[in-house]
């Protein structure tokens, strides 16, 4: 035996023996559960014997949906998360700026939220960003990532000063002088990102290594991720070189399931003509799973496309990003090459522009076991969510989304579809498989606050937002374990610690299922363990 | 679409919408699921719709372990599965030897079961069947199919009459003219099938798509069957162009997994060494399995190994087929190749084995996602089943077994042990996977008798056996349905009506989730659809 991790309180998930205190592994498989005296028998003078020293253990974290490269380019930004007032981040920039014009580059800012602020909830424009600097170019990106502001400076660098009303209203607002007024939205936010996040294939490396790291002090042994033409456009094969090379490196140290991102059909359609397959190991964590596209943006920028106004804005309805017959293409290509496709869709009318093209792909091209899925999952009214469960489609949900979304749902698509959507509740008992994730740089990707979120419901006033819409401890706790080794087809070898699965796992300082549900937040991780091997240890 | 069946009720045995009234197919694989409304909007001018007349509908039914082609040779034998005497037996040959002088052939009786006669419980010897005739060769097979009965012309005929105790002890009885009386067993077996089963490739081909035919009209769509080197030796590559010709020509209605039966290690490596990848499908329908072997023997005939001397029978403890060496070898070649073993184990001491030689293989060659099975998983304390379920091997069990074991049982075990054994209840409340088969043609292939003796535990006597181990009504059908796929590694493509699922269903005449359960007696098979096809209908 290689390793035995004993004198432990080890929640397998597995319906065999659900609570074990020890576990053999061998080549990273475990090979027997049981007492510490039934296992510590199987060790040899070789044996590695790991004293878990009576804490409580799960199988290792997954996170379903998350941006790995984002990340780590947030890690060379003014983190903005836990922001309280518009002062303070004005502050931050200004305290930057002399730094940035030294250096000759942007002030850059990440996952602003208006909606938390105490002094203003006013979205600050050019002329706000002006009054830190307007010799060096700013470029703030809001919590969702579907919202960016620039400075006057900012938009002249990156060449959308002299864009007019007319041909790009969508997705860059405009001032009552007919110039931009520094918010852009969407695709547009490209633009600004193309020139920011020009980097080379090293500081790629390091930027995911460090993700990676991170991830492992939070207990995640797998992500789904989204790295491609994301912060750059035709960055596949560069982006493939850098996992390979960490991979190869041995800094890669947690199971990567990408979701390959594509913005076009012609672009997918390229990819696969090159060979990809889905579903296939490109290096040993580094995963083909399914195509990802984006059909809407987010609510708090009110670009999720919805069936019915916006109920605090008559006459909006927010935006499909692609349309109608370009996202039939994409959905077919993917499915009739074997590829899944996960879609963010916020708004029920992505929700249901994302259903009917599955239902074509799926008549056109029948093939078993396909599982696309949907990340966000957000409005949907009960009839929607029928139609989603009956047709097996995942759902990958973002527990602590509610936090920012008790806030502004209930304004945004008024209550009666408020409290229908985000039911996870009512997903689970309809039957679908539903993964967690963080949607991480969105919000954070700490697992145990997710799980806090999926069971409570915590708004951010401190009050439950809609509380019945709730999971149990247990359900949440496989949201983010089993659900996750479903959706990139690992249910067989990952996400649960049974005889035959990978050792994958995860140790705390308290036993979660026996604390206060609070206590969930005040829970650390201290010990990850990938493949049988201690990647991290607090 | 290419089939819409509507108007039934169709439980899916899926968790998202279990009951339906629609399905709709395409290419064979379920696209849509719903209200007859939905399913018929969906059609086009070249749908066939097919009207379930509101009659009852599952999943296709499934049998984890039987044998096709030893089934199929039955068909030429006198079938003495009901025989209610001895007299009948006699009678039955007696009428057959005319015809079997004329034709210069052996009589040939199957499915004897002393046990259950009334005129007398003793197994007939050779002087017994020399007074049905003494010129013409008797072969006569016990229902379990490890014990059988030659008149003293059979023994001359297959060269056993000069055999001595000394050497053949084991599998051969002798009488106290030290002449072989009649009864051979176990591997001995193997002599007289030598010349009798001496069959044709179309002999083969016949027998075997005979055998599919009566298996869809018991609802069946798939089969785990056990073909090679059980009616004559190395007949691997004979058997599989039985196969793919039958397949080729459209005649192997039904899906088979080939549980491929090895009587030694070197025949196991041979195997492998011609290229046979553990579950590829070799034809459209038939797809290579886990790797058979025979741990021991039968209780009826005391020949399953026991860690304790029979109860009925002190100083015999059955007997163990396979030595431990050749055994751990056979479980170490099969599983670094990928394939798994399933093992026929009756007594204790067999499962022991089987269970301390795939510990060794797996921990000498540790991978993930293997499924090693136990078939039978009869004789088993509550300390050995922990240590079964601990291990995650699957439970391969028969349950209309319980009607002729239990008037065995108690004798041969003690009741101590014998109440603690088949506790399917317990393993499945241990996280066992575990599947019905019928181990066909020891007993018929029905599905839905087994499926009542799951439920009911009825003994022969009409007395249920240790009811408290029956399992519900829902999980005997997941016996017969959900978990003979995951046993095939098929859980994500078959054994639920969800939809990406292939549309094998079974209709029957009675809603047997809402009958009293005497009923499944009385319930007819219907239809029976594999592929979205209809390939059975009554």
């Amino acid at each position: 035996m290689d390793t035995i991790f004993y004198n432990g309180t080890i929640r397998t998930l597995d319906k065999a023996f659900p609570e074990v205190s020890a576990i053999a592994v061998k080549d990273g498989v475990v090979i027997a559960v049981g007492s510490d005296e039934e296992m510590l028998a199987m060790a040899t003078e070789n044996t590695k014997k790991v004293d878990l020293k009576g804490k409580f253990a799960l199988p290792g974290f997954a996170d379903s949906h998350m941006h790995l490269l984002i990340y780590g380019t947030y890690t060379q930004r003014i983190d903005m998360t836990n922001a309280k007032t518009y002062a303070e981040i004005k502050e931050w920039c200004k305290a930057d700026a002399p730094k940035a014009r030294e250096e000759g580059r942007w002030i850059l800012g990440s996952c602003f939220n208006q909606d938390y602020w105490t002094d203003t909830n006013k979205m600050p424009d050019r002329h706000d960003l002006d009054e830190i600097a307007d010799d060096v170019p700013i470029f703030l990106e809001r919590a969702c990532g579907h919202i960016c502001l620039l400075n006057t400076k900012g938009l002249q660098v990156c060449g959308l000063w002299d864009e007019k009303e007319e041909t790009t209203k969508e997705t860059l607002d405009f001032g009552p002088d007919g110039r931009p007024n520094g918010y852009i939205r969407e695709n547009t936010r490209l633009v600004p990102k193309g020139i920011i996040e020009n980097f080379s294939i090293e500081e790629k490396k390091n930027m995911i290594a460090t993700a990676c790291q991170n991830a492992l002090k939070q207990g995640i042994v797998q992500v789904h991720t989204d790295d491609f033409n994301v912060i750059g456009d035709n960055d596949v094969e560069e982006n493939l070189q850098v996992f390979r090379e960490l991979d190869e490196e041995v800094r890669l140290p947690i199971r990567i399931c990408q979701q390959s991102r594509f913005l076009t059909a012609a672009g997918l359609q390229e990819f696969i003509d090159r060979g990809y397959k889905a579903g296939s190991m490109y290096t040993k964590h580094f995963k083909f799973g399914p195509i990802k596209i984006m059909a809407d943006g987010s609510l708090g920028a009110r670009s999720a496309a919805m069936r019915q106004d916006y109920a605090n804005a008559p006459g909006e309805r927010g935006l499909l990003l692609i349309p109608d017959d370009e996202i039939r293409a994409i959905y077919e290509i993917a499915h009739k090459n074997g590829f899944d496709v996960v879609n963010h869709c916020i708004g029920d009318a992505a929700l249901e522009q994302a259903l009917d093209a599955i239902e074509n792909a799926i008549k056109k091209y029948p093939r078993a076991d396909w599982r696309h899925g949907i990340v966000h999952c957000q409005i949907m009214d009960e009839a929607l969510q029928d139609r989603f469960a009956k047709m097996n489609v995942l759902a990958y949900v973002q527990p602590v989304f509610v936090k920012a979304d008790s806030l502004v749902v209930d304004d945004a698509v008024g209550s009666e579809l408020a409290k229908q959507s985000y039911n996870w509740r009512r997903y689970i008992d309809l039957g679908v498989h539903m993964s967690g994730g963080s949607d991480c740089p969105v919000e954070p990707f700490d697992i145990l606050p997710n799980i806090y979120y999926a069971v409570t419901r915590m708004g951010f006033s401190g009050k439950p937002w809609y509380p019945e819409n709730a999971v149990t401890l247990d359900e949440a706790v496989r949201m983010f374990t089993v659900e996750p080794a479903y959706a990139s087809y690992d249910e067989a070898t990952r996400g649960t610690l049974g005889v035959g699965k990978y050792c994958d796992m995860v140790v705390l300082d308290k036993n979660i299922y026996e604390e206060p549900i609070e206590e969930l937040l005040n829970t650390s991780v201290l010990m990850t363990i990938v493949d049988g091997e201690i990647a991290y240890a607090k």
